[in-house]
């Protein structure tokens, strides 16, 4: 199945400009090995593309988006507006994601709740959302199905694979994978393998959804999913995607400043919230209103399991696979992936005879950065440019 | 009502040495201002002594406890486990708490649910427990009770008070609020006020209680509480006391050793927990069966509400007051309570003349270092001794 923006897109392709080639579409296809055993299928993938692909089929930029992310990684429509989708500013004629040379592919991930197929897409045999019959999948298997959709596509080797957080798992994972498909890897703000302090901050967030009564082992029906649950788990996200530092110059001790918005529990903080508090039941409420809470769990684990080394005989072994020249950008502020180690990482691949450059973006917006400093992260990806 | 551990605490106390003499008790007074109106009242509070106060009623040292904490800082039986008492190894004849020396008391705050009035107490009007009806109470009002609480015992001045975290806030405020009655002053791992992002951990805990469906807006019974909902408040608070570094060395990503923990939710993480989230289950579990959820919804809030300026012209009009001589402990690794801003703390009661000195634990454990590094504390603690 192909769904197009414009009624005729063959047309509108050849009158316009490359840079303004837009597809919004999704494909289905049969079945997915899956990194923990089996296969799995069938599985759609919903997916955006802009610009177009050169008959070589080598001009290719994926970008994998994070743990809520989806394919909508730019807006024609709005291209300036940073709200409008989620690498808008990159993304475009002369920008560092150059739709005018360019045919940039973002895809929704395995598990997924945008289109793809994931825990809430229903299961053929029942006909009710998957729930937990939905497998357990991996950095590798969203990968794995991405790399399907880009043969499907017409790529043949990938100009470029970037992505941040879970985002920048799988672009790495792509250049250990698939050494021979990608030219440039740009890994942002992830890590060889989550620490287990990130592994808990995820896990307590779980905790949360899978203790909401409405959570019914994830076999809730649409619009009655534990929403408190994973409103709390957004809370406690939005804070370690932020950092001591920014939150302190946007909030400090501030009273809320729209103390009427609900708490995820319907209760607020005793005394009335502060705006830190405010702040983050909206974001929760935000995220209950476009998530699906069992996406959450099995992308959050994914990203936990995540480990570069697995399935290889150590972690320099699987490093050694890298033939992409790699750009990895850590930040400063991040402690959900410190900066410390995506340079270590970086120092690694280069160890073992890659072609690694190391950026670290000067912010306080901690891991979020990578979503915010759109003139740092531009600067860094010239780095990397042709 | 006095309670004591000997049948004849008299004959006991004349026989042995001060440094063994150990009263457990609570004592009642009718009433306690409260800082945020009104006042409160009938308030027992629990506590216990070590050692004998002088007839000059002036050789007292108060020790405050942490959120959690009782007023079993010290345990006479089995001094030498640190896991008997929260302060074990630092009270005792020749420790920097000397009972030999000093006549030491610790009680448990008011708000509290070891055997001080909290909201888990009976409402003397309804023979209920007071849920929410108990009032909001401050670090200033658990001081005020302190105080009623030491003048009772005899005290006439206190050679020291001394506390972390929730307890270093109530010893700043000793400071500030009775800077007559406060020889000496330890504030260790405590700040002016809690950061926006220490606030907001505290409220993701706290939301996860609330939106337990259990707690019924805090008037469930005893044994019929917001487990799931407090134990998820206590996973993440435990990540909060430690640190990052010290998480890597113990937990890595190794699974968990004990997979039969079960999780808050009683569901533990697909594909099975990392070893991180088998220990965070299994305190969240722990503090269930010891501690009470309002008393945690209550006493958190304190702990976010605490601003020592409050009440004063400024910050600094708030800090001149202070007379004690003071000594600010900050832990390298701690990110609920930034070193930088104990360190800072100091260097503003020295700017209005005060005697502040500062020291910092060099240690990887994070905020709980004050509850683990006993060497470190100890020598910490000699640069305030006589």
């Amino acid at each position: 199945m192909v769904i197009c923006m414009k009624d005729d897109v063959v047309t509108f392709t050849q009158i316009t400009p490359a840079s303004l080639a837009h597809t919004a579409a999704s494909w289905t296809f049969e079945t997915v090995p899956l990194q923990l055993g089996g296969s799995f299928g069938p599985v759609t993938l919903a997916y955006e593309t802009w610009g177009r692909l050169n008959s070589a089929g080598d001009n290719a930029i994926l970008l994998t988006h994070a743990l809520t992310g989806s394919a909508h990684a730019h807006d024609v429509e709005r291209p300036d507006d940073p709200r409008a989708a989620w690498w808008n500013p990159l993304i475009g004629p002369g920008r560092p994601f150059d739709t005018e040379r360019y045919f940039v592919i973002c895809s929704n991930v395995l598990g997924g709740c945008y289109g793809s197929t994931g825990p809430s897409s229903p299961d053929p045999v029942t006909g009710r959302p998957y729930g937990l019959r939905f497998p357990l999948v991996t950095i590798r298997d969203m990968v794995n199905a991405q790399r399907k959709l880009i043969e499907h596509l017409g790529v043949r080797e990938l100009a470029m694979v970037a992505g941040g957080s879970v985002g920048g798992q799988q672009a790495l994972e792509w250049a250990v994978s698939y050494p021979e498909l990608v030219r440039k890897v740009v890994v942002v703000a992830a890590t060889a393998a989550l620490t287990a302090q990130a592994v808990a901050f995820n896990e307590v967030g779980r905790q949360a959804i899978m203790a909401d009564p409405r959570w019914q082992r994830g076999d809730y029906l649409p619009g009655q999913g534990p929403d408190a649950g994973l409103a709390i788990a957004r809370m406690l996200a939005m804070i370690t995607y932020q950092s001591e530092e920014a939150m302190e110059m946007r909030f400090a001790r501030r009273p809320a400043r729209r103390p009427d918005i609900v708490a995820p529990s319907g209760y607020a903080a005793f005394g009335g919230p502060f705006d830190v508090e405010g702040y983050l039941y909206h974001q929760g409420n935000a995220l209950v209103r476009r998530f699906d809470a069992n996406s959450y769990l099995y992308i959050s684990r994914a990203m936990d399991l995540y480990d570069v080394s697995d399935g290889h005989a150590s972690l320099e072994a699987a490093l050694r696979r890298i033939q992409s020249q790699a750009l990895f950008i850590g930040i400063r502020s991040d402690f959900l992936f410190p900066a410390a180690r995506v340079r270590w990482l970086a120092e690694q691949v280069r160890q073992v005879g890659g072609a690694a450059s190391y950026v670290e973006l000067d912010s306080p917006h901690g891991h979020d950065a990578f979503l915010k400093e759109w003139d740092q992260m531009t600067a860094a990806l010239q780095l990397i440019k042709d």
